[in-house]
């Protein structure tokens, strides 16, 4: 039985989703304890990876089970095991071709950066501006990075060169709430580091140290040099994945 | 010149205010920044010690300050120096006279515990509630602790026994928001562990373990040993210091 697993963590303390040679991912710890339950290795799969200090509220994975547990039951198991930073928010058998990766039709991911530097809680939560930002000009940008592009610009030099650069963008969405503001984004997939160097452009945007359409022509060079702006990785939120 | 500062901190990370043999205070990194500043070693005196884990957003502290800076430019100076969890909110000239701990006439606390047992920020946040809780017991138990008592109950064994446990508690409020218990406690001042001792005895009030009568019998003891109950300190937050 294939069971599907919706994931909420912190990601402070962790150097991201994958398994790393010198230091402890969420894959590994989560795994761990499903090998306590299971008391045989267990492998299991997320819809992508998450950069260190990114947090999610909506991540998900899958793994096989072989069902002498109810699904709904692994919320209480895995969560009376892990660490409070993570915490499985449900659990459920899914289909049998069901891939937590290859299923899965969009992700939506949450930036919030702040203008509140004397917030002290905000160092391991939001990406901290030094700026006011404009939003109508972070907009107008937001229209070149809309539809389906090659991405190579906002990516990370590490990605494998044989796989496709190019994803589709459904929404982008910026808001101003108080002292905060808001990136949302929805798309078919994202490339390493491609939400993170959105970000980072729209906010160089916003502080008017580049125009909107500067995005476009970084996005038509299709290198990835073109881009030196990746926002910093505490303020990024894995919103939902959907299937 | 007596410089009055107010200071808010996220305690997840610091084993409390006042230096330690074993490991770093909040008190003693704020006074490296200084002596960075001054160039000398200067000395810091705090409204009163905050635990390890304990959270503050208006610590005050003042220090002396040679006059060659203005009061407010200590603000982005210390700011600069500090970590990113320990941020100066407000630096002024005080009162020749002025004394961060005598002069302090109440202090407000604030006690945050959740219900909500998925939320993976949770745990450097809030203290963690395994059940509902009954606000209106919690509320009957709470006539019995405002007022002017002897708080030995309520107490650290480690306070200084020549010291006076009568406090006066002007007002505590108890309300529900969402998952979240808001537990607010103003008083003239707080014994060593009072606020959190006083919470996690409301806790058992609202898991009804206890009655709300067995608060006044346990405060009537005057009995370092009569009360077990002491909430976790994360969700504990020195709010304001009234002068």
């Amino acid at each position: 039985m294939i069971v599907k697993c919706t994931v909420a963590y912190d990601g402070w303390a962790y150097a991201g989703w994958q398994k790393q040679e010198n230091a402890l991912g969420i894959q590994e710890i989560i795994e761990s304890a499903l090998e306590k339950i299971h008391k045989k290795p267990t492998s299991i799969v997320a819809s992508g990876r998450t950069d260190a200090k990114v947090h999610a509220l909506g991540q998900v994975f899958h793994f096989e089970s072989d069902g002498k547990i109810q699904p709904i039951s692994y919320v209480r198991a895995l969560n009376s095991l892990l660490p409070l930073d993570i915490r499985i928010q449900k659990a459920e058998k899914a289909e049998d071709d069901f891939h937590a990766r290859f299923s899965c039709r969009s992700k939506r991911y949450l930036y919030i950066a702040t203008r509140n530097q004397k917030d002290p809680f905000a160092c391991r939560t939001k990406g901290i501006l030094y700026q006011d930002l404009n939003v109508e000009q972070m907009l107008d940008a937001c229209q070149f990075l809309i539809g389906t592009h090659d991405f190579t610009t906002f990516s990370s030099s590490r990605i494998d060169p044989r796989k496709s650069r190019i994803k589709t963008i459904k929404m982008i969405s910026i808001e101003k709430r108080g002292q905060d503001y808001y990136f949302s984004f929805e798309g078919n997939g994202f490339l390493r580091y491609q939400v993170r160097m959105m970000t980072g452009t729209l906010i160089e945007v916003g502080k008017q140290t580049i125009a909107p359409l500067d995005v476009q022509k970084m996005l038509d060079l299709k290198d990835k040099e073109a881009c030196r702006y990746n926002a910093s990785p505490q303020g990024l939120y894995l919103m939902e994945v959907c299937y």
